[in-house]
Formats: structure tokens, sequence, C-alpha cells
């Protein structure tokens, strides 16, 4: 009944069922909590009346009466919400003293000093949550009165000290309220009840919801217990434990004790607490009481709890137990241990883990205590984006070519731009961390840096790089190059100076690896990897990837040794077309006697043009360049083949326009502009404007929606040939090795049958000509990506000529939704979220209402059409829970992700399935 | 039976059976040419025999004998596919002459000179198409003959010449050929026909089927045709005549003749024909038998004819009937007065005029005649690419700043640039017409002009513009400023010096205004208009529209007194935004007690940002900026609606980016790094700096996809919030003085139902404020555009918040191909269309697989949601006759496209509606 008790009062409810020892007690519901709300904050009718009954069944219980001056019955009033709120709400305790009671409770217990110092904490906290007055004011009388009696700890101060104190805080309290302090225990009570019902819309309360994705309409419960003192003596005492070790998930009681003391004092860290095992040499029996009954909430929860208690004069009371929170670390190891254990399943156990725990444990990630101590001693130098997450130290370097050249000098780079462009990669490629002052969490740095792994803290807008003079300030402190920073891409934090980082190795990680192949024996979608590098498809198939799913031929276009040749290969592109498909025009009229003229005529003119092609240098360019890219692609795609023999791997055809391969356009414009006004370079002025004109002649307005996918294979079909040519080569080298080279040729971006049809069959047709020129065959498929809106309506036609789909997300996103990543994000799409207009950010949980709905009408028509179709996802939703479970659901075959997240994706992907039986069970 | 019979064939078959006078003739099928072509170009099994068995029926009739010495059959030999295809394919007469045959006609005729000149054109004519040799070489022998002997035409040539002309002919064959001229009649048939199967697939037959969307697979028939001779004598001739002038329309015989001539002659143009009037004087009653056949042959067909006819020895013969091809002008008085004769119903003559004939009655065009000359006269400068149709005469103008201020001084100007830009267009506003060097059909000039309705012709790139000196220059020839130029941007032709117009006045086009209000009797859908001034707005409702279903307000915020508020508006607009953003969010934290630190430091820092909003530079200007700007909105929706009082106006939002009102990034980027060299003017460098440094903030790099429609709004609500104030304020005005104004508010853009909410919420109350201050109740509506995707999968959700939907299809089109119209066109997109990648440019028309898909989907989805939902669509495929049949069978209320092309939809609406019934009937 968490929903109507919240968590703590389901807890004690439980508890006191289960005939462990509670102190008397009822809650309130969050529906009072609700309807509170909703009448304009006064309480619904026959609350009141309630509360007064249920008060009469503790006062029968305990033996005591409230605002009895004899024998008081004090009681706590604590908030509880369904989920919990740690520090977010407030609480009452020693709730029914005044003037009258606390000489009743000095008498009845024979401790002045502990009546009193109760009656002062009830004060202090009545004040602070239902008064709203400000709490160091009361804390500075305290500390003044201790001063001034030679007091060091709470417990020192005397009798008539804490009396003087309980004056001095009511005094206060009339000067600050005008008001005298609240003497009747009925009224304290209502009005704390009230305080905590208020305390639900507090900012923090809402922000913390907001933050964590809580529902603003749940309501807190009130918990109103018997107090229980373990300020009463050294046979008394208070705690907190864990029932296993919530940072290593060790099955060991953890936690800690404070003899003679009120639960607050140990959590505001005034005396040091002992370990909660020192409590065995103390009182055992105790001690053993509460293991026992820590195992039997294990048991009765099957799961490691929270525990709070209280022993009063030698008798354990539990005041609390819920769910244990826990590191990424300790969920892991639980959960594999509880399965052990015999108290939970194989897939409860998969369900007990949170993807993203599974993340966090294969980052690189500061030593918490070295962390720790550097923020203490002020190296925090400001904070950015979280981009990408791990943390990285190193030195700072200001440019990708210094990085490359400086890469075996330096082991550990930090590269640190004011933004990053593809110009920038092979710096990137080089470095352990990246750093920019611009962009936000869909820049260039920030989407590179996700799909290296590496860690990335972007738009730390108070950072001012000056790249000329090699440093970069931030909040009156600067940093040269080479000086050494700590970036955490987990956090955003920027540090100045060195932290340790510890580098986990999933082969060491055996829980992890436990639960994971419990994913996969589970999980129905096959779990593959978004790989560009050999090394890339080493690491995704250590971490668990069954293929891959997108080798972006691009990225390696962008190395130093190629993008020159990629360049002349670009500029000489279009005039080498135009002029060879001219030639294979008229030559095709004049073998099927189709020309306009005579066959003299038309003679004479092929073999001009015969001519211009021979002595053509844009012609010779273009396939000088073409031949060398086909050597290095072909050594490319054997790499990868070979690391992933005997799996798929679907290799994207170019799919990026051109001109992102060109020098920028602007700075060429500044270039040219500078040299005309200076006219002292006429010949460097001629080439930079010949280059102007052909960068510019290739721009486009939205290059997103331009020349580039399919569109370039049609126009510029020799480049698609060379890439399949390098791919069909480089298998059939390994296929006559005895390598089982899968190679998936995906042709991206159509929109049209007719451009699919038109591409894979003159791509088959030199894929069937190599195989049967080396007499080898490969086991190859050929598909497209499903990434424009139209290529999912009319997916049934689509399929006609694709072997596989691979929703290419990303894409289907921007255009479903008419956003531009890269411009929406920092515009307006932030902001979206913010406003709660959209529910979550498209580009990192599949939007299952409008791109989810094109999807799945592309799977229904797509199989409808061609049942053998294989099917999956490749844009960054591949790697997010939430997307993994619509993927699931849609039945696709498999998620294709970066490496780094195909665990993530395999733990999800069990957890879509486990998700899926029980839907279908209910 | 046309399919298999071809044009001629079916109309030679269908006058024989009505007992019209044709020579005796078979045709061979489509089907035996289709089986030909498939059957590697061999005849089909029993044609041949077939052919013979038809040859002696014809023998019969005729009583003469295929290859007989005595009395010879001739025939003609000619192609006839379903679809007229004029000169595109070949012709063979007199077949059936050799040596002997020759004679035996010579001798039957009485004719030597007859016979001879039958065999010399047959030994031409069999050459050239059977052959396949050089015409001109035959010519020239030809030609010396009649020089040596003194012939002035070929009739002055005598037998002996005519003898030695063929000699020389069948000289020319032996040694081209190096085998001997046929001499066996059979074996010239069997060729011949072969010949003209064959000439299905040459060259210009191909390209003529490509040009007019004629299937490839339909093949030809071939006509044998018994010959009658023309050439017997003076009563003998042959002609060409329609049964109504082609040109207007009037129901009169209008038509040629030549007297004592082959059919050949009159196409030839060797010598004059006379008017078939003049056959009344020569041959009256033959002129009277072809009047009745013509009138026979128009009630047979129940439409105008093409005829011709051969007179042999006074005998009339018809050699083919088939519907007349005609002018525009021509098609609607035709059709008019058939329903006045009771030829035709109403709906038959909708369907008799193109849509596309009715745009061209209604723009400015040549005088032919004129135009001609200044063809002769070698004024004709140029061609470009015809952007937009109309002709437009007058003085050139370079620049759009000189068209504005020599608006009143030039009456017609001619806009001529490298190309244009939205700075342009106060300029293109007072133009006749537009004429640029760059750009393509969808380059901004095309676009704007074609929505201005102004003639334009764009990429014309033998054009060199220099706008700095005032003149172009193209092929030699300089033109200056100021001097006359005509261009037709019907044709793409540009000409120098002024050619006469003609302009059209549609309230005069009587035929076209019966035609049309039948249209409006007809059609369901109803046809709107997209207008941004009450001119466009009277213009459109003279063309007939019902409404407006597109007023673009960013349009008026171009002119010249407008653009610098704009721009001041938008530099202000984000800082002015944050600060008052930020201080209105504390504003409602204080009065809602939610702030985060105390009320009195809270309302500290309100206190503070209060003074800074007041002492905001970027605020001041924002509001005041603004506040100019609803004074220009006020009283330009006063003026559309009042035009349009009664009918519906839908006012679109502002919808482009911002940062398309702001100058040219690199033209201020070139200007501040001159500034920064030169170092003369620190001053302008750093108003220059910061204004570059203003529009780079705002640049995006897919802007298609950017900060723009309703997303703007969201950012910037004060400008929506400005519109909506005027709109409402405007309409308020007109109802109070009786104007039955009917705004309806349209969001642009929305994607997510939220969107629509939130924007139509907060201006709904602005609306509802207003009219309450005012006591004014307006007949308004809120509503949306679906333009990408995602609105059209999510109708449901946003029909909740519409009251009316309009498909912007233009950007549906963009998004769900993912292509942007910009880049795409130029770049790949009328290559894709050229090579049969997409059927048709899908901006011109709607691609019903993919982009109707959807609409299809919104349609069901909206109405399902909201019954009383208004449809329509207001992108360019309004006025497209093929989409708005598809509107029409989606059930739209409505389609809206420019004012020209109104008449245009209104007729396709009808046709629609029309095919829709016999449709169904079917």
């Amino acid at each position: 009944m968490r929903d109507l008790l919240g968590g703590k009062g389901a807890g004690l409810s439980e508890m006191t069922n289960a005939g462990l020892p509670v102190p008397p007690g009822f809650t309130i519901t969050t529906d009072a909590c609700n309807t509170y709300n909703q009448q304009n904050f006064t309480f619904p009718d026959g609350l009141w009346e309630q509360v007064q009954d249920a008060l009469r069944f503790i006062e029968t219980e305990s033996g005591k009466n409230f605002g009895d001056p004899s024998n008081p019955l004090l009681v706590s009033v604590r908030s509880g919400a369904k989920f919990s709120m740690p520090g977010m709400m407030d609480t009452i305790l020693n709730l029914g003293l005044n003037q009258e009671t606390v000489q009743g409770l000095s008498q009845s217990t024979g401790n002045p000093q502990f009546a009193l110092d109760s009656y002062r904490r009830f004060i202090q906290m009545f004040s602070k949550v239902v008064l709203g007055l400000d709490a160091n004011e009361f804390e500075e009388i305290l500390a003044a009165k201790k001063q001034s009696t030679g007091a060091i700890q709470d417990a020192d101060l005397t009798a008539t000290a804490l009396e003087e104190i309980c004056r001095d805080f009511k005094e206060l309290v009339l000067k600050r309220t005008g008001k005298a302090f609240e003497e009747d225990p009925q009224k304290q009570l209502s009005e704390s009840i009230k305080a905590v019902f208020d305390s639900w819309n507090n900012q923090r309360a809402f922000d913390y919801r907001n933050y964590n994705n809580i529902p603003h309409d749940l309501g807190t419960a009130v918990n109103i217990v018997s107090m229980v003192f373990g300020n009463m003596g050294d046979d008394c005492g208070t705690g907190v434990a864990f029932t296993r070790n919530p940072a290593t998930g060790e099955n060991v009681l953890y936690g800690e004790f404070l003899t003679n003391a009120q639960g607050e004092d140990v959590v505001a860290g005034i005396r040091t607490p002992e370990s909660i095992s020192a409590l065995e040499q103390s009182l055992p029996e105790i001690y053993h009481q509460f293991l026992e009954v820590g195992r039997r909430l294990e048991t009765n929860y099957r799961d490691a709890q929270d525990l709070e208690f209280t022993i009063e004069r030698g008798k354990l009371y539990m005041l609390q137990t819920r769910s244990a929170k826990r590191t990424a670390q300790a969920a892991v190891k639980i959960a594999v241990d509880m399965v052990a254990e015999g108290l939970i399943t194989k897939h409860e156990a998969l369900q007990r883990v949170e993807p993203q725990q599974v993340e966090q444990l294969l980052l690189p990630r500061f030593d918490e205590i070295a962390k720790e101590n550097a923020e203490q001693q002020g190296h925090l130098l400001t904070r950015g984006l979280n981009a990408s997450p791990g943390a990285a130290s190193g030195q700072v370097v200001f440019s990708a070519d210094k990085a490359q050249a400086l890469k075996d000098e330096i082991s550990n780079i930090i590269l640190v731009r004011p933004e990053t462009s593809p110009d920038d990669v092979h710096g990137m490629l080089v470095a352990k961390g990246i750093l920019t002052a611009l962009g936000g969490a869909t820049s260039h740095a920030a989407v590179v840096a996700r799909g290296l792994g590496l860690p990335c803290v972007v738009g730390a807008d108070s950072l001012e790089v000056n790249e000329a003079e090699g440093y970069f300030s931030v909040n009156g402190v600067t940093i040269k190059e080479n000086e050494e920073i700590s970036i955490d891409g987990t956090t955003g934090q920027i540090f100045r100076g060195l932290i340790n980082t510890i580098d986990p190795n999933i082969e060491e990680e055996h829980e992890l690896q436990t639960l994971l192949s419990w994913a996969d024996e589970t999980k129905h979608l096959g779990v593959w990897t978004n790989a560009d590098t050999p090394l890339d498809a080493e690491r995704g198939l250590s971490l668990g990837a069954e293929g891959i799913g997108l080798c972006r031929t691009e990225h390696m276009f962008f190395a130093e040794d190629r993008l020159p040749i990629m360049r002349r290969m670009i500029l000489a592109a279009a005039d080498a077309t135009q002029l060879e498909e001219a030639h294979e025009l008229l030559r095709q009229q004049i073998d099927t006697n189709t020309t306009r003229e005579s066959t003299e005529d038309a003679t004479a003119k092929l073999k001009d043009l015969e001519a211009q092609v021979q002595a053509s240098d844009a012609v010779a360019d273009y396939h000088a360049s073409l031949n060398q890219l086909l050597e290095f692609q072909t050594q490319d795609f054997q790499g990868i083949l070979k690391v992933m023999a005997g799996k798929p791997v679907i290799i994207r055809l170019l799919d990026p326009p051109l001109h992102e391969f060109l020098p920028n356009y602007e700075g060429l414009l500044e270039q040219v502009i500078e040299l005309r006004i200076k006219q002292n370079d006429p010949e460097t002025l001629a080439e930079s404007e010949k280059l102007l004109d052909a960068v510019n002649s290739m721009r486009e307005i939205n290059p997103m929606l331009g020349l580039r996918g399919c569109r370039l294979g049609l126009m510029y079909s020799a480049v698609n040939a060379m890439q399949v040519t390098a791919i069909f080569n480089a298998a059939c080298d390994l296929v006559s090795q005895g390598i089982d080279a899968m190679p998936e040729v995906m042709i991206p971006l159509v929109g049209h049958v007719n451009e699919l049809k038109l591409v894979r069959e003159d791509l088959e047709a030199i894929a069937t000509k190599i195989q049967s020129e080396r007499g080898t065959q490969v086991n190859y498929k050929f598909g497209t990506m499903i990434e424009v809106p139209r290529a999912a309506l009319t997916a049934d036609e689509i399929a006609q000529y694709a072997d596989f789909f691979s929703f290419g997300t990303n894409d289907l996103t921007q255009t479903t939704f008419g956003y531009s990543r890269d411009d929406a994000e920092g515009k307006f799409l932030l902001k979206y979220v913010e406003r709660g207009i959209l529910p979550k950010n498209p580009f990192q949980t599949l939007d299952t209402g409008g791109v989810g709905k094109l999807m799945q009408g592309a799977v229904e028509l797509g199989l409808h059409a061609q049942p053998s179709l294989e099917i999956g996802i490749c844009g960054e939703h591949g790697g997010d829970p939430d997307s993994v479970a619509f993927c699931h659901e849609l039945g696709l075959n498999y998620v294709s992700c970066s490496p780094f997240r195909v665990p993530i994706a395999r733990l999800a992907a069990a957890q879509a399935a486990i998700e899926g039986t029980l839907e279908r069970d209910r």
C-alpha cells in the first residue's frame, strides 16, 4: 500500500504485521494530503477525528497519554512519500512537550537533562519546520551557551543550561513571530501535520521530483509514531544500517550506531558514529536480535534493506525499513548473490539493476576520495555540460594537429577547444577527454565523444580559450598548454590538476558478466554495435556485440592521410562524371543505333569525347584518387570483417554531403578577401579563388536534406562502386583464408524504391563479378536504412529490393519532427523539454507516438512484403533502455549501439523481454 | 479500337464503316509491332500470310493488282500509334512501283509524267525511310536536274527529266548500299512494314514520347491503303482541314488545299496552298460533300476533327480523321459552343479543356506576329529557364532599390539580377518581369515570381550581369540600364527591344467565364487563394476565389519601410525575452511562495530585475519596434479582411527563421574583414562586428528545420501576441462597421499537440480579451498547418485543439522525402525525374504514395477526433490539376493556390468531381 501509506508508512505497517518491534503509531494517507491541497489547504472532513481515535490507540498501547503532564506521550511526525525523497521533506520529533509535560517527562524518566534536551530539540524543529524560522539563529543560541558553560558536546549541557536554552528559544520565537511558542500539544500536532503536507510543495521537493521524474500529484503520507529514545543513557542508542554493504554489495551488515543519541545526531555528523559492529561488543543480544530482524526483512522484501532503529533502555525498536539505495557495483553484486542464495530468480535479478548502472560500471571514474580532496582544495574550476560520461585526467592541448603530433610524447591528452568540427577528429582520436567552451549536448564534440566513448564536457561557457597564445582562463585561473586538468563527463566538473581514475575492465567484473549472461539467455533482441574501426569492433565484441549494425565509412576518410585524397576526388567528381556520362550515353546510342545525327557524325563526336575524357585532368584526378581510396578501404574492411568473422557487418555506403570533407567556406572566404585587399600574392589568390568557387558550388542551404546518402551514389556512382569493390575484395580475401566474412551493404537515405532498385542492381552486379572472378562465394546482403518518413510509408515497395532494413532513427526523428538536431537542441528543444512541451528529448529516447508509429508501420509493411527481412535499428536510440524496450515490442531482430552501450542494451533487452512476459501473463 | 489500330487506323476504319469515301486498305495492329520488337525484329507467325490476304481484298476492291505491270495497285504504308506523334514516324507512298509497273501506270493513266514523278517520289522515300540514306543527296540530284532543265517547280519536270532522275537515284542507292534498288513489290512491302515498326524506337520518337508522357510499350500500327492521287491534273488535289478554326474555335471549316498535288506537298511548303474555301469555287460539289463529311464526323466523334483528304479526278477520298489539336482559346470556345449546339454535355465540355490551357488564357502573352518579327530581326538574345509563365516588356533595372526608386518614372520595369534574395522583394513587387542569370525552377526569383504571377526567366547562364557598371552582356550584345527588353516566361526567351503584349481580362473571356461557372456548379472542392495583400486578394476574388487559404504575414515585413523595424525587433528579441522571462518567473515564484531563497532575498532580486528590465535597451527596442509593427499589421489585416468580407481569411503567424530578415552573413563578414585589414574606421568596424556577431548567433545549419514556425512563437511569444492583437483589432474595427471579417489564425509548423495547445491558449486569451473590451464578436477560428510528418501522424491529438487543418504540402514534401527543395532541385531532383527514378517532381505534383499517405491518415484521424474540422491545402500543389484531383478524393474542403491558378483549380476540381462520378458509375 505504498501509494496510500508512502514508503515509510508501508514499511512500518509491514514490520508491525510481521511482529517486529515497532513503536505504536499510525499513518495519515497520501489521499488526505491530496485532498488537503485541493481543498485550499484545509483538513479533509473527519481527518482530525480519526487522528484523535488513533492517538487514543497509541495511548493505550504505550500506557502514556498525549499532553498528560505526569506521563506524557511524545510522538514523531514524519513525512513519507511513495518514492523516497531523502532530505527533501520534513520531520518533527518529541512532539507533545510543553512547559508542563517536560516536567512530567523529567519525573517519569528521572532524567531532567534528557527531558530538557528533548524539549530543546522539539522547539528547534517545530520552529524551523512549522514556523519557518531561520535555523541558524537557534544554532547560534545553542553554540553560545555551550561556549559560556564550557560544554563541548550537546550532551555536556546541564539541565540548567538546557532550561535557559529553551527559554531563549521561546523568546526568539516570540520576537520573530510576535506570538508565544505553542503550548497546546493538540495544536502542535495539527500544525505539524499541515507543515508536513505543505512540505510536499516546497521548492526543493518540487525540483527533486522534476529531476527524478516523480509525478507531482502523488502527495505525501504523514507518520505519527510514539517516540522512543536512544538518548536516555548508555543502554540506549540509535543507528542506521544496511543489510548488505550499499557500496560494494557484500553480504554483511553495514551501518552506523551512536550510543546515547537521537536519530538526527547520526545524520547531523556532530558526533562520529561507530560502526554497527561495535554493537556486537556493547549489546550483543540486541546486535543478534537486529541481525535476525534484518534477515527477516530481507526475506520478506527479497531485497537489501536500509533500516533505522533505536535502542531505548536495552530494548530494540525498528523505526524504518526500505529498499536500500546502492551503487552500481552493489546493485549487480546483490542481485547476483541473491540468486545464488535462492532469494530471487534470475529474471528478478535482471530487473534489480538499472541499465544506466551498467554504464557507470564500465566507464573510467574518479577515485571518489581523490575527487573529494580536489574539491576541498579548491581545484574545481567550473562546470560544463556533461556530454559524454566518464572521467579523464591529462595534459591540456589546444589543437587537433598538436594532439596528433604529441600523441607519443603525452600519454594522456585532454583536447580543449572553443568547439570542434570534423577537422578535429584526428585530434579527438588520440585524446583521453574533450573539453569545449561552446556547444550543447549534441554539438559535434559531444556526438563524436559519445561515439568514441570518450569523456567529454562541452558548453563550459565561463572558459575563455586562447588557442593562439596557448592557454585558457576560467574564473580568474589561467591554465596553460601542457598543464594538467581532470574532467568528469558524468557530472560536467572540470578540475585543475590530476585526479586518480579507476579504469574498469569488464573481464574482471565477474558478477556483471554473470548478470549479462543471464540477460543474453533472456532477451529476444540481438545486440549489435556501431563500429567504424577494427578497434571499435573488438571493443564491441568484448562487450558482447553479436554483429556490427553500422559501420560508417565516412569516418575513415577524415583520417589525416586520406582527407587530401578524398578532397581531390570530390573536387574532380562533378566534371569527371559529366564528361564520362556524356561519353557513355553517346556510346550507347551508337551501339543501339539511336543517335540523332548520322552515324558518322555521332562517331566523330564520340571520338572527340573520348579524347576529352583522355585529356581531362578531372577524370584523371577522379579515378586516381578513387583508386587510392580503394586501397585504403579494402584494408579497412578487411580489418573489420576479420575481427567480426562469422558475424554480420553492416557497412553503410558514403552518406554525408561531400562538402563536409572540404575546407570551411568562410575560412576560405576570409583568406581570399585578405589576399584580394593585400594584392601581394596573385598566384595564391587565383588558387584560393578557384577552391572557393568549388566549395561554394557545393554548399547547401539545408545540407541535412541535400545531396547525400544514396543520392550521392546515384549522381557519382563511381564512389559507391569503389566502396563495394573494396568490400567484396576484402571479403573474398578473407573467405579464401577460411574466415567467414559476412558483409551487409547498406544503402542510405532511400526514400523511393527506385533509388534502392537502381543502386542495388548496379552494385550487386559488381559484387557478383568479383565473386565469380575470384571463384569465391561470400555470405552477403544488400539492404537499406529507413531514415526518412517516405521510406517508412512505402516500406512494402522498398522491401522488395532489400534483404534488411535498419532504422536510422536519428535522421528519422529529424525529418519526422522537422528538427535539425544541430540547430534545435540549442535553440529550442531543451527548452521544450524543460517546459514539458515534449515529454523527453526525442533524440535521446524514441518518440513512440510519432517516429515509433512510422517504425511500426514500416515493420508491418516490410515483413508483409518480405517475410525474411532482417530489421534493426542503428540510431543512437539503440543504446537507450526505453527505446530498446520499444524495439523489443516492435519485434525487431536487433538493436545496434556504440560499443560502450552494448552491455546496457543487453540488460535493457532482457528487461524488455521479462516485462513482455509479465505483461502477457497479466 | 485505338489501342490496337492506332489513331489513324481507327479513324479510317470508323470512316469506312460510316460509309464515307475511304480508299480500300487494311491495318496491321500494334500487337504485331510489339511482338515484332520482342521477337528480335522478326514478323509474328502468320502476319505475312494475313497481309497477302488483305492485299487480295484491296485488289478486288480497287480492281488493280499489286505488282501487275499492266494495272498496278499502289499502296501507302503509314505508321499510326495510339497517340498522335506528328512528324515523328515514317510514311512511304506509291509503294508497288518498279521499272515494269511504272510503265503500266504510265499507260493506264495515260500520264507518263505523273507515273514517273510517282516513281521518283517512291524511290526517294523508300531510300530514306527503309534504307536509311541521306535525304539531302536525293534532293541535290533533283535540284540539279531542275536547274539544268530550267524547271522551276517539280511539276515542270518533263517525263524524260524524271526518268533520268529515277536512274540517277537508283545509281546513288547502288553506290551507297552496294545493292541495286529493290524491284520486287512484295519485298518493298515487307521491308517498309519493318521500317515502320522500327521507327517506333528511333530517337526522335523516343524523345517525343518521353516529353509527352506516352508509354514506350504501346507500339505502332501500320496502315496499308490503296493510293489515290491528287496529282493527276486540275480535277485533282489534296488538303488538310479542321472542322472548326483551331486557333479561335470559330465554327467554320478551316484548312488548306493544293490543286494537282500529293499530300506531302502541302506539308513541305514548296507551293503555297490555297484556303479551303477556294474549293467552293473550283469544285463546289466536292466542297459541299466535304462539308457534309466533316459534319458527320463531328457528330460521330462529338468533337472538332482534323481531316486529310485527296481528290482524284473529281472524286473525294478521306485519308484521315482525328481529334483536332487546338489552342487554349479554341478549346474553350469549341467546348462551350458544342454544349449550345447540343453535341456534348456540360460535364463533357469541362473535360475537353486542359486546366493548363486556362492558365495560358489568363497570362499576358506576346502578340505572335510581333514576336515572330522580333525573331526574324535577330532580336532574340538567348533563352533561360521558363520559371514563371507570361510575357513582359520594359526597361532594364539592375537593383531592387533602384526599381523602387524609379517605380513612378518607369511604368514597365524588368528587374535583372544575377539572382534574387528576400532583400530584393521590394524591387520585385514593382517590376513587370524578372530575369536572373543564375538559379533554377525553384530559386527565390522563380518561387516569388510565380507567387506574384510575374513573368520570370531564370538561369539564363550566358548572361553576365555587371550591376556596378549598369549593364548586362549576352552573346556579344550589351544591354545597358534603362534599355528595353522583352522576356517570355512561358518559353524562356529573352529579346532585345519591346514586343507588344496582349493582356487578357477574364471579365471579357465570356466563354471561359461560362465554362468556369459550369465548373463551380460541378465541383465539390472549394477553391481559395493564397494572398498576402489586398491587391492579391482582389485578384483572387475576381478569378473566383471563395476564401484566402494562406495569408503569409512575413512578406509584409520585407517592405522597405518595415524591414529596418523588423530587424531592430529581431536583434533585441533574445536579450529582451530572456530578461523579461526571468523577471516573470521570479514574480510568479514569489506569488506562489515557491522561491528557493527567503522571500526577502527574492523580493530584493525581483526589484533588481525590474530595474534591469526598465533600463534595458533591448527591452525598449523590442517593444517599441513591436508596437510599430502592430500599427502596420493592423492596417494590413484590415485591408485584406475588408476585401474578403464574408469569406474566410486564413492568416499564418510569422513562420520563417528570423535570420531571413537580417543582412546576409557573408556580406557582413566581407565588410568586417575589409575594415579589419584597412584599420581606417574603428567605429564602423566595431558596429559591423557587433552586427556580425548577432547575425552569426542566429544562423542555422539547416534553417528549414530550425527555429521557425510555432517554435518562434513559443520562444518569442510577444511577436505572436502582436500579430493576433493586430488581427483582432482589425477584425473588430470592421465588424463594428458592419463588415463581416472572418479571420482564421493559423499556427504553423506544429509537430506536437502541446505546441498548438500552449500557443492557442495564449493567443485565444488575447482574442477574447480584445473582443470583450471592444464589445464585438468576431467570427474566428484557430487552427494549424499540417506540414511535418509528425503532425500528420498525430492528427487526432492535434485536432483536439484545432478548428482547421491546412496541409502545407511544400514543407510536408520536404520532410517526408528528406529533400531541401532549395538544394535538391538543382543538385539531383531534376535528374531523378529525367532518369525516371521519380515519376514526377513531387514539389509540382503531390506524391500520393508517400506524402499523400500521410495526408490521408491525417484526414481520417483528424475528422475522427473532430468531425467539424475544416481541412484544406495551401501548398503550391493546390494549383496543380493532378494534386487537386487527389485532394478531391481525400474529401478536403478546399484547395488554396496563387490567384492566377484559381481558375485552373476550379476547372481541375470540376474534372475531379466528374471523374469521381464516372468512377463510381463504372
